[in-house]
């Protein structure tokens, strides 16, 4: 009987032919960082061996170009391209991404394990191998109501079945530093595994305190010195190029010959904007080589690093054994993808797409596509004033532009009827959380600046890290309509005023995902941008923007359906100051 | 309820005291290849961090001393250092080295599981830290009679309890090229794992095909370019300075600063003088800074590197959260440990072992105590002669110093009652392998030439791999009286002449190890070196060079319990040329 692995043997002796050969081309070795002459051998989706020997009846010639290991993407929200896992696959893998270590923390805080298990599912059949982590903070705290809880035991089970491959960005680092039970208990589940770090700012002491628990990497480092300090206390250090934070630049200077075994690159968060235009992970592959990176080592740091730090010891080399994941590439600069190689398969050839096509998804589980229930006998945006004041003293949540960190302001504001107004000429508008996992009907209110609205609002699910409704507006009766049109759809993103929806986006798939192609929903979303600028909206990306600020784990002030959120105090406070 | 990990966060946190802090040493940092200034604090066995502010009432002071991570010795055969677990341990583990990864392969030879079964428990409360790897060559091959056959799944089923961590040298290269079932089934159970390889020589096509069954470190290269090919396909390189295997001086130029990440040291087989003089994988570090390598790139090596290639995510490194496995050394050039700590726990203070005493070894099963028995009514030295002729040309092993690898040559020898005769007069002796099994009653003699006895014989149960009772004599009846002195020690090693044994030491423990401590077992094995002097003996040791005068894998022409052995045809011949 002929074995996978009797045949792989026999083509790499020669005795057998390959199902396919890449010729002439320059084939980069991430062991001795140098280019090398020699044809890759493939069979049943394995690297046989690079000889100069090799033939078959099937080959690609790749006179001129550069074939690499496919990137790997050490760390990534899918849920964050809008599009479900199958188009998102085909958006990076078309630009030479054949792994990503991906977090399906979205999506398990509106469904839990279903959430999960949903994304396992989508991706299991993919070209681009995705590679799950388990997220290790449903929900994020205590301040907020998400869709599921998920503890140490449902983790390490999904471990044990296979499901993820380790533990993913241990964001509560306060409850690791104070010994909260249940970071505890994960912690110790996955020792030994790969989990992943986000500790951002984190120094000295209480560093070694969040590390000595077995965290091994991070990708929250904004300054050369913070990573600088990471690395040497043993972290793998994750470089982010994601669509709003943009580390590469700042993080770049620390590479150097010793400590570049231990760097990756990753993007964490990116839209459809910037995955079509600038690309995944190979995006900042290409920048680093502008800057100044010798290209070979960029290409190791995007490739057998990221092997190295999961611990996947089949690819990030084109070496024999190893997966046949591998890219052609035009040259060393603009790194275009002329063919990628997945698993063996062929998807992207002279620069064309030509793996399967996406066809339709099928329907998702009704925990995946019923996931917006709101309790609208609840709902109200009224936010009363203490008795018989005309003006009150509130706390603004000030938006900072590209930045998920907020201001803690305080402004007057004027009282209509009882209930404390927006005041759109100063750019004070309200902000609403309205709780839809259905759990506790809750909702909060609140005042925030520096979206710009005039008239009008934008409402939506995605809202880190609890997607719950969202909604930012001038007036009482537009927020209603741009709620409503929320929730009608199932989950997704409205603008509208209070007669009409202006632009609207659904998202089916928990609220969070859209089940069109890319380009339909990089169309969708750029309507819904230009929409809000034409209520006044001055934000780059009022509809991301909007998204964290439910966030009360990153300061200052925030909301969440419980209410708003000091994060310095990591308590709640109220409106009126 | 304060677990460890509780406790660990609070001390590095500098809110509860560390169990013990090393202060004002150089510590090595292996992720940036500098020496820090900073106290290492320690609580339950794991290093908490490092810092200017720790402090305790139990503290080390280090001044002028440079603090690494504990050793790492990549590859070692625990049973040629002919001692027991407890009394190998105690020994290296004074040199700085707190990890080894260990193939019980003479032992599984011998006994099989219940031998693996054996180091399991011996190794496990030692302060080293064995890490079992699974004997992938249980025989060697089907050329000998061996004391156990272990095939996949028994191999399997110690991985899945724990007891080996992944799989050792995979030795049978000709069966991984030939698709040998018993190879596949390795193989494939132990994907994704650490699979060592054993490849001497192997290059081009085969070594591709060697390698594409998951196969990843190799510490059998002989020459930089051996040692370039093999890691630029994706080997580790373990470079190897054993008793005989002394690779280091010629493996040393291949190391650059880009490649360095994937090169480790070991020592395989070391005997107790050795280990006494120049120590264990303590000194390939000393040499190769003698030889000119960067200190600290040295001690990376030994550290660092075979903690990621074994995925030992808990150790290499001193920084916060991995094993306090951490030696204070003198300097970075004469290398003495000054203060060894492992998992915490202080073994040697001011150069001086003040770990536990090794107390009397507990005694071993009858599988591992009682594993000689050969059957004396088929034991004869008799070599026949065809009928008539009065002088035959034979085939004779050629022997070469220091070296396992023999000549195949062919001499004529004289016939005497119809049996062919040694002739010492032009050093040619004869060599015997009795199975001791157990099982076979085989055995097999033939010619020898090296080993330069004028009269007198040696034996022993050392017999690479099979470990079966080899003898080499001037004559029959020293012959006999060896063979016989080593039986009746059950297993050892013994010097004789026809009329006296003149020096013995028993090998208790499966033939293999004695239960005496290092400087005894030391003394005694001079003793018999110096008792073959005495009978004219010229080799440096050829208690050892016996030892591998029965290995059939490795050329030219070996003997085993079956017959002669002409290696490259991988088959019997006749003693008669």
């Amino acid at each position: 009987m002929t074995t996978p692995m009797n045949q792989l043997i026999r083509v790499a002796r020669g005795q057998a032919e390959p199902d396919l050969v890449l010729i002439n081309g320059q084939v980069l070795n991430v062991f001795t960082g140098a280019l090398e002459e020699g044809n890759v051998a493939i069979a049943d989706g394995r690297i046989a061996g690079i000889a100069p020997d090799y033939q078959g009846s099937k080959q690609i010639d790749c006179q001129g170009l550069v074939i690499t290991p496919g990137l790997i993407d050490a760390h990534v929200h899918i849920e964050s391209s809008l599009c479900t896992p199958r188009e998102f696959g085909r958006t990076v893998s078309a630009r030479g991404v054949t792994t990503v270590m991906a977090d399906p923390h979205e999506i398990a805080n509106v469904a839990g394990t279903e959430g999960i298990l949903y994304m396992h599912e989508r991706c299991r059949d993919l070209p681009l191998d995705v590679k799950l982590m388990a997220p290790s903070c449903v929900p994020a705290c205590h301040l907020e109501t998400s869709g599921a809880d998920l503890g140490a035991e449902e983790l390490w089970e999904l471990k044990v079945e296979g499901i993820v491959h380790g533990l993913a960005e241990m964001m509560n680092y306060p409850g690791i530093l104070n010994g909260d039970p249940k970071c505890m208990a994960l912690m110790e589940s996955f020792q030994e595994h790969s989990v992943d770090g986000h500790a951002p700012q984190l120094s000295g002491l209480d560093l070694n305190a969040y590390l000595s628990t077995g965290i091994g990497s991070d990708h929250e480092c904004v300054s050369r010195a913070e990573a600088e300090e990471k690395l040497a206390k043993g972290m793998y250090i994750l470089i982010r190029e994601g669509t709003i934070t943009r580390d590469l630049e700042a993080l770049l200077p620390m590479v150097t010959p010793r400590n570049m075994r231990r760097i990756c690159f990753c993007t964490d968060d990116r839209i459809p904007a910037d995955l079509l235009t600038e690309g995944s992970v190979d995006f900042p592959v290409r920048q680093a080589i502008a800057l100044g990176l010798d290209p070979l080592d960029a290409l190791c740091m995007a490739t057998l690093n990221p092997a190295e730090w999961f611990g996947l010891r089949d690819r990030g080399a084109v070496s024999p054994g190893r997966r046949a994941d591998l890219v052609a590439w035009s040259d060393l600069s603009s790194l275009q993808a002329v063919t990628v190689l997945a698993g063996g398969e062929m998807i992207v050839s002279d620069g064309q797409w030509v793996g399967a096509d996406s066809t339709q998804e099928p329907a998702a589980s009704a925990a995946i596509a019923d996931t917006v229930q709101v309790d609208w006998d609840r709902v109200s945006f009224h936010i009363p004033a203490p008795a018989g004041a005309s003006q009150v003293r509130v706390r603004v949540i000030g938006s900072i532009e590209k930045q998920i960190v907020t201001e803690a302001l305080v402004h007057a504001l004027p009282v209509v009827d009882g209930g404390i107004q927006a005041d759109p000429a100063v750019d004070i508008l309200k902000i609403s959380v309205i709780e839809r996992h259905g759990r506790q009907g809750s909702m909060a209110s609140g005042f925030i600046r520096g979206f710009g609205l005039q008239r009008g609002a934008l409402a939506g699910t995605i809202a880190h890290d609890h997607h719950n409704l969202m909604v930012i507006g001038a007036d009482d009766a537009s927020m209603m309509r741009a709620a409503r049109a929320v929730t009608d759809m199932g989950g997704g993103i409205a603008v509208a005023t209070a007669d009409a929806v202006l632009e609207s986006m659904p998202l089916p798939v928990a609220g969070l995902m859209s089940d069109a192609p890319i380009a339909e929903v990089h169309a969708q979303y750029r309507r819904l941008q230009e929409a809000t600028r034409q209520l006044g909206g001055r934000m780059y990306d009022p509809l991301m923007a909007m998204s964290f600020m439910g966030l009360e784990v990153v300061p200052s002030l925030k909301i969440t359906d419980r209410g708003l959120v000091d994060v310095d105090l990591f308590d709640f406070v109220s409106v009126t100051a």
